[in-house]
């Protein structure tokens, strides 16, 4: 850490400081600049001290010099992780395409579901069965009945299935059924259910919160890894900004952020990220071309008739043409995306 | 809600959402304007309407009328609502002061800090036993431990006692040992914890998420209230955004704001909307001006030392200044502070 | 306009609101809802009735259905523009590519530039001679030095040339040199300068400004169509929010958005857009991929040596890999970006 | 400056990062940490040097140490500047009340508005001749006939009169009628204009722009002070956020924070930081309470009628009210609001 000097402090407060930091254990180096001095820590052990050092009388800010995430960055591990999931294959040059409703609503559609987004060139599935709801009014999914649904559709289509976990006492639960948990932008900071999910053997798909800056979302995967689960899937799904055009703003530039840091795969949802389901094709063709190692859609065999998300839901007619020119693109970047016939049939 | 037709659009089109809303229960009225046709419907239910009209082919946008939360409304109790707490009343004309430090640290740190904040006028005690730490290598709280000490703090000053509460299944025994649970910021939207606070008959402090809209923050509260829990505190604590210079950006019109739409009482937190011990006493002041319930202030008897948030921690002696300024603002608008000779002595 | 009245508000207020809305020369038609009455105003002119009938008593909101802008919108002109400038052409299916340092810097500096970023394939060079920093002490551009340096790089290599101008008596100035003006995002609500470059004759690159909404951005192009000038370039350079990992945030989705809804060509800028070099190739590619009518990006023979926006500039070696990346990207999407023959040499 | 290498880089590399430091004048210092290598950079002279470094081949990151603003600094000018222009002072413990409306519409309104804010206890009278409107089809003010109206209510009222610039060629005309030059939010880092202001001897009033940081704004003043015009009042107007329930986000922390940094009198809007009237009132409290120099609030004898910005202006007994309930505030805090007796009369 580096702890600037307030203006003008006398030479004692300097050697206090010098003090301070050699009993945190870590070394200390004084900087005397034209208008400042600088105090350099050395050894930092990440935790609170950069917080105490900033709360003392004579000091005007602490910077950091190294991240706080560790197995999560490219340093601990230079490799790309591949997570692969029953027929989902995402990150180390493997591009996953997961499509399907928001919500599982009944055995019809989600088999209908499953059926069309594979035929499309999707290679997982996606489907609400405990679905976070802004309002406490609003349709809650159908909870254990719809994972026996998605179930149903791996059994029938052989796509991997992916669905939301909202609390740690549904870990056990929802593993049975699915083959990635997800965990909602509302529950990246939900540290029990990191850890919960952290404590399984199930590969997790985590979702940016909405005001989470990347060393936030670092962070979080860094509380599923560090329990011993290293299957994570980062994916950005937008942030809220001034914008109210779209429902987020989806900031791609963070996904050659993050993987110029991290070895974790990192996808994208077009969907939530723009809230608009004419805007999604494009978005999901300037992911890939933005080096995403997956995307994640929602598509209704029927989108007016979906009981949540409507407005951003795609029909698997539009989806398909938006996987094609996703494969297009990807070729064109020098990548591949696994054609339908990848996926096995059951 | 307003549904507003593409332009263009043919007399059939408008007619098959005349009868789309029909089918939904409600009545349509056409108004045809002069680039525009619009079709009210009247009589919403306030669940996924809005989205599954927004998603038909010839329309433009969907506008709500009514507000989505019920109970937290004044429309629906226009009486406003004084949480009462054992030493803590806020709301209705009370404002209630809570202070203490970010985590318990050892017996003596929570006792010297319960002395020294109700010295200072506090009437209540903060203090975190189990902490939501961004990174998984902080101190994450003494977790039970933690809460017997503020129990004794308790027992010693007569001050209430609010401590977070992160997960469902700790809720029955936070219940035990603390006055008022706490959920963060990080935990708004997690909805399983809500409920779980809705079902218990201990009071809530609510803390807004920090990317939270006024009408998600309220859905939040509404979580709780359906419950049959209504003893609910709205406390704002800052919002991201793109300033850096103070930890969040602490927008104190909400304060007013809410108190136009909901009974409940509204606090603040300057602590974690400035991140600044410099900035909390004015941002205090202000709140109170601004025409809040009640503060919640983050006091340590030796800030530097603080394992947690000590750049945001105010001294003993500080804090007590900062309250001496509340009361004469309070009394300014007309409003009073009770005194600390207010909280009994156990 | 939909005026929604206050819960419980008396006939009378309904039928004082219906004579206001008359008196404004526009058309009420009553909507009596189950919890609300609103009252719609038909016929809207789009000045400051909205304001206006906002202030009024027993109005709870103003909500209007018409966008604001005319001129620029696709309703007015369902073809889309091709703005043409000497070697540049941009829109209507024309892939424009503008390249160049930040600050035009000495004459060798803007000619080797002009010769590399031809080379590799752009269509157009920009180079700033005035310059708007952000602080009085920085470098502010060689001025009409820089301009006369700019129109030598043009003889010999036949690129259009874009440059800045800050204020409207440069206008005229900066018309005789270059072949299009840029606004700078600062400039983006600098009413007089969008008249001033309105009324020339000279094509104008407009760059969104940091908090500017889509509404806001379009309104300003408004500014230079009123005047005449139809020759208008919008150009996406990102938005301010809290994330601080890239210098501004690059909301690609404003794209297909903004395609939506004008006939003006769009085109984006990844360097200001990113802040960082090593993002810029790879969110060319999602530009073009998200539908983007050209680029504007930041080159420097010798990128550590520039006088401003070092960190985001690119060497000519990786743009040139960058454009033939994009180039493939174009033709996956069924479009084309002209090569660099296509550019007449002078 | 702070330079942070890369990991694992050579020791040549930092040899040449030495080097490269000393070329440009400045004294290099290496500080050897654990994981990174950090170059300290000594004698920074605030011009382009971070970018330059931050381009480096085996940089991570480059952190400025000194604040880049100068004359505006407490650094520079340890006592608080006190702003007087005619009947206004603002700063040095001086709270200035300027008050009217958003624009001059006619000699009877202004005239009115002047009277009515003057007996409410404003010490200065706003009203804007020159517009700045986001549509080009909105009202955009009386111009010239605007400012002799506003000279006639000063000469009538005795209140110091003070309106927009929105152009540096109109600089000197409207200095011969105004007090007070106010350079409006969408035009705080428009240097030509600030330039312009800088060089003339009235007093300007610089607002925030709605994305600016502290150091963007701080230098928007910099630019003025730089061209010898010392009289600069800054102005809290709100930033824009993700919040839309206010028309901006008004952040009262920057109050303090600026206080604690520069010695120029803080003023706020509470007007357009809030956009809605009923929230005026008690954000006028806040702000004192946090410490702010003055007040700036659209004020109209007929808000509903008001031409511009109407949902966001007080009635004068509105106004009359907050300004009373400001004074208490001011007096808790142990400050005064002179009364209006304190204005001379013509």
């Amino acid at each position: 850490m580096i702890v600037v000097m307030k203006r003008g402090v006398r030479a004692e407060a300097i050697q206090q400081m010098v003090e301070r930091i050699r009993e945190m254990g870590l070394r200390a180096q004084v900087i005397e600049g034209s208008e400042r001095t600088v105090v350099a820590a050395i050894g930092e052990k990440r935790d609170g001290e950069q917080q105490m050092l900033e709360s003392c009388t004579d000091v005007e800010r602490v910077v950091p010099i190294l991240a706080p995430y560790k197995i999560a960055s490219l340093e601990a591990k230079p490799e790309p992780t591949c997570v692969q999931a029953g027929s989902l294959m995402t990150g180390d040059g493997h591009i996953g395409i997961i499509a399907g409703p928001c919500s599982v609503e009944s055995e019809e559609q989600i088999l209908e579901s499953a059926r069309a987004v594979k035929a499309a060139g999707a290679t997982a599935l996606r489907g609400g069965a405990f679905k976070p709801r802004t309002s406490p009014y609003s349709f809650q999914g159908m909870k254990e009945e719809g994972l026996k649904l998605l179930a149903a559709a791996r059994e029938e289509t052989g796509l991997a299935v992916v669905t939301e976990v909202m609390t740690p006492e549904h870990v056990e639960l929802i593993c049975r059924y699915t083959d990635v948990l997800q965990i909602g932008a509302r529950n990246m900071q939900n540290y029990h259910l990191l850890q919960a999910v952290g404590e399984s053997s199930c590969p997790v798909l985590l979702k940016r919160g909405p005001s989470a800056t990347m060393e936030e979302f670092l962070l979080a995967a860094e509380y599923i890894l560090d329990q011993g689960n290293q299957q994570v899937i980062l994916c950005e799904r937008g942030i809220r900004t001034f914008e109210t055009h779209t429902r987020f703003t989806l900031p791609l530039a963070s996904v050659p952020w993050l993987k110029e840091r991290t070895h974790l795969p990192v996808i994208v949802d077009p969907s939530h990220g723009t809230g608009l389901a004419s805007l999604v094709p494009s978005m999901c063709a300037a992911s890939i071309a933005a080096g995403a190692d997956g995307l994640i859609v929602e598509v209704h065999p029927h989108p007016a008739e979906a009981r949540s998300d409507a407005a951003q839901t795609l029909s698997p007619a539009v989806f398909q043409e938006a996987v094609e020119v996703c494969r297009r693109v990807a070729e064109a970047m020098g990548r591949t995306i696994a054609g339908p016939q990848a996926v096995p049939v059951a």
